[in-house]
């Protein structure tokens, strides 16, 4: 049996596990992308709950840095970066509730090489940056491109990495504020954590009306806390399905797959993160698994998992997660 | 001689020091009152550079909390708090172009006890927070109500604090986000620096047409860090003087008085603001005052003055300063 | 073919991975465990490279808490906490070289309930601290016991563990220091990095004559972070199998298993433990795998791996690691 | 009248003011100077409470840095720095009761230039570091030699700095650890604070038999912060003033001026220094001042006063004070 009919999606959500109607969000549709996840832009679709929508993300560098040549410092220009699709209207969305984003598929778009990694100055993990301000001199200004399909990333003559797609920013709109894509935050953003990838759902607290959901930055492969501060960059063709949750009070994003439930917290330090990330799982367990709390904290001191998804952007972020067969009654 | 004739505002600004036309922001003329910093909403004023404005602040919990009994959790709402008055436009300012906004006077508005200071549960410097997510018990839930006036802020029948009044909360808009009221960053924001009081020039880096001025938070006293989260709130009359800087490419606020120069740095964790703050102090005296960086690294290690802004922000405020009298050639 | 016979211990090792003579370190030859490490104290074995030693470890509060109505404040006393077996002097080992230690095997001690989780007041993850000094009241006190035996932990009625034992302090001597045993830093100590279990070797760098190894702190399983700040701990019988590399510069341990290569980072922030782990694997990727450094840089942002292995000690540790097949030439 | 006469030193401590014997402690009695503070070295003086010493201290660098040519790293070996006079035996003093350090005078010693600052690779404020461990270049090496006297740092033809000697490290020994004296912490250390001159009093708690005593690491003057790294240091001849308070218990060091009372907190990150500084005052203006907790709490939000000691140790060191005169009853 498929353990989608047994996730809080399916048996939660309005839809209850129905797909709806097909909608195609290509490049010509979305027109303008989005560098800011806020409640003033226009949205492109109206969706219902139920629906599934394919949607051509670009890559981080919009396409920008096309062969080796090309250098951040040349063709980028912040706070242009990391271009999102949406706003995506789902229709009955309001404050209070959840909406649901589960990730049948992604495919790569485009002629290879079309993956990008680059270095670039004054971001990333192992260098001094505009938050962590130092005098050193930048590390060098690096540009790779890398031939990657579904069956593997190519890297270097030497290394094949495995293609483990996953999408780097999911976001629903803040109340009032907009936020830059590269910061992830409690409106989700950009998170960087690898688990949210084909195959898993993610669930968004919905803080405007409609959620505005907002998608793009599709890695080919990441590694965990995404070091240098660029993961496999692509244009992907990503699958999504989407649902509502109504009146399930959550603070932070949360996220399932036929394995585990993770919460998943942003902020500095990185210890802030991680006890975000964790507070949340403590809580959700109490709440909807029957765990009294303190249970719930020390038996996590012995079976948490943690994910570190990225120590490199605005702010960090960690998942904390739990395997499901812990969970039962 | 009066030393605003050699400050940077008047030697560099477009208005020379010449003063211009008064305009009154009162509450009526502003209306909506913001809660967010950016370029979405729509201007209450035009000013030109020299112009002076008076502006009428409310208190940073909008006056809701008007007796010991008004708990912050039964008036406030998230993220509707820290109101600001604005957006002023500046007319001719441009992205690279610099803010100078010179406060002349602060006076408190309204009827005694016109102070609040507030204990609000999971905010504050010595308690677990969103972002500092702990499992302990909130603090308890206080409220206080201060009478001041320009003389004293009669804080309890033992302690009276002196009234020495700062602006809490000063911005230009970013580029494209919008950020929260109580959200410090480079583009000023909750900074809470206690030496942004009458007599100070601010320098704020412009990133959107007109600059898009927003003030609030006033403040008639305030330890350094704001430890409990809270100063004491008042409603003022502000009375301050723009001017406008061209091509002074600045990344962080900067702010003058008659003895020093600062730069304010906002990041968590609190080493990073001191960092941003240091670094931008460093660049400023080699770019400015003919120092050698390495030399004036080392010099600031001898002389360089630190002031804790606020720790208890969703990012902490600090400045780094010199006194002036160094920078003589 | 075994692992081990291409790991480093066995290609670089003095001993070239032959078995030596049998140590035994019962709690009677240990006499008097120790809450500190360093120089200071008297050696209780002398071994030389390729000896096995069987350590009989107590567990983290020596044994003080026997029902789970012995409280922490009742019976335990800082800093005489998370007792240590040792010091073992490895003979021939200077400063500049590198012990190994392979763990071959845990087994419990003692009686059921053996295993021991608690909520100590002021300690933790999830609440304020001695360092994140905060004025909320401390979570409440539990003592948890816990049968256990090589099958599985038996947490409670609903949840049963499964039992994967690991060492959580393991050290050399600083070379003047002495450093309490609930801390990790470059010296080892109080790590609690998971995959520091059987099968596992662990990388020191030897910083007094003889190396003066530390052991103990044994985790019948613990979750990543550890984040009630207690795992299952309990007194075991440890078998280890110890060499020497020479002239082997590490600035941090280091860990391998039959999977991968890990370097282990101690610190605050978290992020900065996180730093020190990836630097160092991008360095030994450089220098012993040949690699370039920003193509290492570049790759583990693709493929690296992260361990949290606590973020409730005085300092957080983590492990960031790359699986060995990608270091093939 | 002197405000000795009504310090805490003179009203508690068990000398009551009276001043005992002048000891000399000199390089030559000192003989081996300490780079680790521990009750692990042999007492080089005995003293009772009211005992009056004159300690000849080295600089942070042991003299090794006689010119500009001489580099950081060609002369210094690690962890061999910042050389500590003592053990000083205070008789008496027992775990529990607080050392009281009242400091009379600093002096220079030796030739000019009698003072040095330089900058040492991979050391600093803005740098990355051993624990910030990032792949950016280090900075350049540097030293500097400079004059200095009673009147004034003659910092470079541009600059004159003002003679504002300090004691940056001052510690009693940790029950069983030795620390390292690059680093602070709750038994003192290297907390770099400049309020700890002449005219100042330092608290300590005791935890090993009769204290032991240790100071060094005398500065001619000092930034907030310690930015680069290093102040201007130089040999001292300082002469100290100690008593004892018996039964005094306080968890982290204290310091008392004419004006102020100050704790300090020493932790990474910066924000847990502060944390740890203004709980401590919170709960001493409880204990010993008759504040309500919570009053002491939001009070301080309006007038703590922030000192950053240093943000370059393996510990960050901050000062939370209060002027003396708001706790007049």
């Amino acid at each position: 049996m498929n353990w989608l009919n047994e996730s809080i999606m399916h048996t939660r959500g309005v839809a209850r596990g129905a797909i709806g109607t097909t909608h195609e969000l290509s490049e010509d549709r979305q027109g303008q992308f989005h560098y800011t996840v806020g409640p003033y832009s226009s949205p492109v679709l109206n969706v219902v709950p139920g629906d599934r929508i394919i949607v051509d993300t670009r890559d981080a560098f919009e396409g920008k840095l096309r062969t080796e040549k090309d250098l951040p410092t040349q063709h980028l220009r912040v706070p242009f970066l990391n271009p999102q699709n949406g706003p995506i209207i789902i229709e009955g969305a309001e404050k209070g509730d959840v909406v649901a984003v589960y990730i049948e598929s992604m495919l790569p778009r485009g002629d290879n090489p079309r993956g990008t990694c680059c270095m670039i100055p004054g971001f990333g993990g192992l260098t001094g940056t505009d938050y962590t301000a130092l005098l050193n001199d930048p590390l060098p200004e690096i540009t790779r491109k890398i031939d990657l399909d579904e069956d593997g990333v190519y890297w270097s003559k030497r290394v094949r990495l495995p293609y483990r797609p996953h999408i780097g920013t999911l976001s629903v709109s803040p109340e009032i504020d907009s936020i830059n894509s590269l910061t992830p935050d409690n409106h989700g953003g950009n998170m960087d954590v690898p688990d949210m990838g084909p195959g898993s759902i993610t669930y968004l607290p919905v803080r405007s009306p409609g959620a505005r959901l907002f998608i793009g930055d599709a890695h080919a492969c990441q590694g965990d806390g995404e070091v240098c501060g660029v993961a496999v960059e692509y244009a992907s063709r990503t699958t999504i399905h989407v649902d509502l949750i109504k009146n399930w009070k959550i603070d932070w994003p949360r996220l399932e797959t036929e394995m585990l439930l993770m919460s998943i917290g942003s902020a500095r330090p990185l210890e802030d993160a991680t006890r975000i990330a964790y507070r949340e799982l403590v809580l959700w367990m109490e709440a909807e698994y029957g765990f009294d709390k303190w249970d719930a904290y020390m038996m996590l001191s012995q079976c948490g998992r943690v994910r570190l998804g990225n120590f490199v952007d605005p702010k960090y972020s960690v998942g904390a997660a739990i395997e499901k067969h812990y969970l039962k009654p």
